[in-house]
This record gives structure tokens, C-alpha cells and sequence, in this order.
């Protein structure tokens, strides 16, 4: 089965390493959110590219989930004794990813290009796309203001109430070479378990790549179980913006979207009102702890794809 | 008795700390090449202010003289890894220096204030000063054609053939803020031991400078010794640009400039030729491996000073 996936950060991270452990290189896209991109020490920071790429590629922190692995963080120390901006956690290793990024990009390579070669020189056998090349960037709708998002989420902790998001530059924006070729050759498409108002959310407003996903062969992994996103704002956001959070509250925003929805053990009574918004169910376990719970999650996914989502 | 140094890097950097430990610190302005920075991985990179700063804040690397002691150095492995240029090797906390740096100086503020900030940040007393605000740029011209510094100096590891130097930028800059006013109020003026060729000359072709420092209160301290460079391609030069390396060529050099020659025990036999370029001249120890020898050397160029150079 060929399957292109949908994914912002951690959680969607995890899925995909998943997802990986079980298809073969050919078999699997993972189209990554770059919304949240943002320009920091003049340096271009992708943080949901490279958190996909280092968990796939086996170097990511256990720990936080973002970063890699045995990081030192003595560049981001220096730097807030000169007195410089170091609310954003830059780790030495994770520091070179973004110089190297940056000078590329300076040259005049593109995004999608400078992601493959990074995943080759990571072993990374899957192909990692960033939903465009184009700059785009996530707003934050909110009490205090218009903020930019790593702003919103890293600087503030995501305090500030949520009425609204924006993405900028999204409508000049154009699939990153590979993108719609994923989609439209894939067997089946699976949002994976991300933030669905400023990870999917943006995927999905790129030009073309809604009316795609909308062909009547996606899935959508719920993020929130029991009312609670497993990481991040996603359930503040849901409150905020005037609902309930719920998987049914993310089922709803899926709705023209996805025929199937996979949910927790935790939700299951919400099944019945979610297959009335025209979607077939699974109930299984959604939250991944470990490698294995991982690779389970995207057992389950894949076969309840085979199987025709019954 | 109110000094102002002119340094390039180590050799520099330690009379300048000897110099410090035996000056109050309203009494010493040390004033820094800065013809051989460059933009490196879209940084700015200021080798001989860093080496400076470090060494007389007390955090420099004792084994190389240049960087910071107890260094890491996973940015540049992980950038090596991802194919990045990691032939100018840059230490983890160093590199905090130069993102901090680059970030002020993209938002206005002049190298001079930066250094001034920075020197603060690591309790440094006494005043450090760029030769310039204004970028200047030594261009080596080689047997294997025309060489940015760096190129030359750590990528090429000194190995092409000099035939001449060239500072690029050199006649529009203009000495930054209270460069001046230094040489002009110091009692004395010294020319540490550092590269005659591309570390003091030029510091004295920024305009003005030249002019100030042959004053007739300048005196050199020769950073070769028994015909060899202490450190770095200074002797290597000289023999390629038609002059056997000695004290004695340092000397010729400075002849115009300098009033007193500092040198070595061990050039003891080049005393009288000096003598005859119209020199005074103090016979010491000039190699300095510890903070004691450092201090030592000062306080000996100092005494000379004092003592009218007699």
C-alpha cells in the first residue's frame, strides 16, 4: 500500500516513524507542516521538518521529543551571557542543522532540496517533503495581539486566548516538487496525530492540496484523547476558538475531509456521533510512548486501511 | 603611564593580558586588527578581537591560544556530517560570539559597540577597540592567485607562495571611536608581537593611524625570534617576500615608526644593526608561554618606556 502522510511535529513524528518501521522507502511521503517556520539569529529554523527527520532518523531526544539526542547546549548558554535572545532552546548539534539549512537556502537551493539531502546524510530511506518551498508563516490570533507563532508558543507558552490563525504567504505558495505527486499516487492518505488548527491546518490551505486530500481515501488520527491534547495548545485552541475538545471536535473539523477517523480506547463513546458525521471508526490505542506503541499505532492505521475502514 | 597597544592575535593577545595585569584599566586601550574577519556560514567572524577579548577576559583555550577553554565542539561535527564547510573549526561556545555579534551588527550597531558590550558581558576592564567599524578585507596574492585571509591562512594552512597583501576597503575606513583619542593621549604607544605582514600593517593603513602611532612614542616588541615566527606564517613571509625573517626585518619594518625595539635574548647579535636603523633597544625574554611570562615581558616593555628607552 503507498501512502503519503500528513504531519506537523512530535506527534506526528511519532506516527511516521511508525509508519516507517512497516512500509518500505517507496511506499511512504510524509508531507510536513513549514508554517511554523520562522527566521531566528538569522538563521531558518524548520521545527517540524526536523523533528520528522530526527526521529526518523533515529537521533531525536527521548526525552523532549524535538532536539536530538545526547544534545550539549553550550552555543544557546554562551549566547544569553552576551545577553542575547536565548528563550528559543537551540542545542549545539541542532544548532548546525540550521546554519547549514540557512546557507543553502542562501544559495538559492530549495527547501525540498535541502531536506532530501539532509535526510540522505542522516540515513533517512523515506521521503520527506515540506509541504512547500515557499515561505510561509503561521499568525496567532489573540488577546494580546498578533503574534508570530513560535512568538506565541515558545516565547509566551502559549498564554495568550486564541481567536484566530492566519497563515501568511500561504496563497502564493505552491506544493513542494513531489507533494501532489504523493497525493494523488497514494493508496491511502493519514493525518497523522498533529496539532489540526497550526500543523494540518496549514498543510491543508496550500493551494491544491486540500482538494486532493479531500478524494475520498484519507484517515485522520485524533490528537486529542479524553478531552486532552497528548502535547501542545491543541485542546486550549479547541476551547478557545468556542469548542468543546474533543476527538469529536477534531472529527468535525475533518469532516469534508476524511472517511475514516482513528480515536483512543478512551473515547469510544464518542464512536456513535462520530460515524454519524459519515466516517467509519477505529478504536484503538493512539497514545505512543515507546517505538513499539509506535509501530503498533501504525499497524492498526494501516490495516484498517486495508481492510476498507469497516 | 597611559598606553595604547596595537595586537593582532595570540602573540598579541598575551602582552596584552601581561599588560593588563600591570595597568589599571583606565590606563590601557588595546586596539585590534581586524582585516582578517570575514562572513563565514553567513556569521561575522573577528579572529583577532575574539582572541583578544577571550584571552584577557580569562576564557581562552590555553592548547591553541585562539577559542574558548573548555570547549566543545558538536556544532561543527554535526555540520561536517551534513556536509557543511567545516574547515574553520568553530568551538561550541565560540560560536555563540559570532551569532550574537552578527545579530547586533544586522541590526545597526557598530563592530565597536558590540566589542564594547561584549567585553562587558565577560568582565573584561580594560578597553578593547576595533582598528575600524568599516569592513576591511586582506586579500594575500599568491603563487596560486589572490586569497581571501582566511582562505589563505586556515583553509590553505599557509602553504601558497605570498608575493603581496592587499586591504580591501582599507581607504574608506576610518579608525572607530576612541581610536584616536588613544593614540593620541597615550604616553606610549607599543606594537605587540604579532604579524608585521597581516596583523599590524594593517591596523597602521587605516587612515590617520599610521601618522599617530610615528609620533615618535611607539616602540615594537619583534614576534620573531632566532629567525622564526613564535607563531603563524610571519617568518614564511619574509622569506617570500625577498627578506631573511629576523628582529632585524621586523625592525627595518618599523623603522619610520618606532623609536624602541624589543627582542630577544637569543637575537642578542642583531643588538648593533637595530641600534643603527636608529633604535633604542631592551634585550629580554619575549617568549611567553605562562601568565607569568606574559606579565613579565610587560613589565620589562614597560620599564623600557618608563626609563625613557635608555
Amino acid at each position: 500500500m503507498i501512502i503519503a502522510a500528513l504531519a506537523g511535529g512530535v506527534g506526528g513524528a511519532k506516527l511516521a516513524q511508525g509508519l516507517a518501521r512497516l512500509l518500505p522507502p517507496g511506499n511512504l511521503t510524509i508531507i510536513v507542516n513549514t508554517a511554523d517556520d520562522f527566521e531566528h539569529l538569522g538563521l531558518r529554523i524548520c521545527p517540524d521538518l526536523d523533528t520528522v527527520c530526527y526521529t526518523l532518523a533515529g537521533i531525536s531526544s527521548r526525552q523532549t521529543g524535538w532536539g536530538r539526542a545526547n544534545e550539549s547546549w553550550n552555543t544557546i548558554t554562551a549566547l544569553g551571557q552576551l545577553g542575547g535572545p536565548a528563550w528559543f532552546r537551540i542545542g549545539d548539534r541542532d544548532l548546525a542543522t540550521h546554519l547549514e539549512r540557512t546557507r543553502r537556502l542562501h544559495r538559492g537551493e530549495p527547501l525540498s532540496q535541502v531536506v532530501r539531502e539532509f535526510s540522505d546524510a542522516w540515513g533517512i530511506e523515506h521521503l520527506i517533503l515540506p509541504m512547500t518551498d515557499s515561505p510561509v508563516a503561521t499568525i496567532v490570533r489573540t488577546n494580546e495581539g498578533d503574534l508570530a507563532f513560535q512568538e506565541y508558543f515558545v516565547h509566551r507558552e502559549c498564554r495568550p486566548r486564541v481567536h484566530g490563525f492566519e497563515f501568511l504567504g500561504i496563497d502564493a505558495a505552491l506544493p513542494a516538487p513531489g507533494v501532489v505527486e504523493a497525493l494523488t499516487s497514494a493508496d491511502a492518505i493519514i493525518i497523522c496525530p498533529s496539532n489540526p488548527w497550526v500543523s494540518i491546518a496549514p498543510i491543508l490551505a496550500v493551494p491544491f492540496i486540500r482538494s486532493l486530500v479531500a478524494g475520498g481515501k484519507a484517515v485522520a488520527v485524533s490528537p486529542i484523547v479524553g478531552g486532552r491534547a497528548l502535547r501542545g495548545p491543541a485542546a486550549k485552541m479547541y476551547s478557545e476558538m468556542g469548542m468543546k475538545p474533543s476527538a469529536l471536535a477534531v472529527a468535525t473539523q475533518y469532516q469534508d475531509l476524511v472517511g475514516g477517523f482513528v480515536m483512543d480506547h478512551g473515547d469510544v463513546e464518542l464512536t456513535e456521533a462520530i460515524r454519524e458525521l459519515g466516517m467509519q471508526t477505529l478504536v484503538c490505542s493512539t497514545v505512543m510512548h515507546s517505538l513499539r506503541d509506535r509501530r503498533q499505532l501504525a499497524g492498526d492505521v494501516l490495516d484498517f486501511l486495508q481492510a476498507g475502514w469497516k
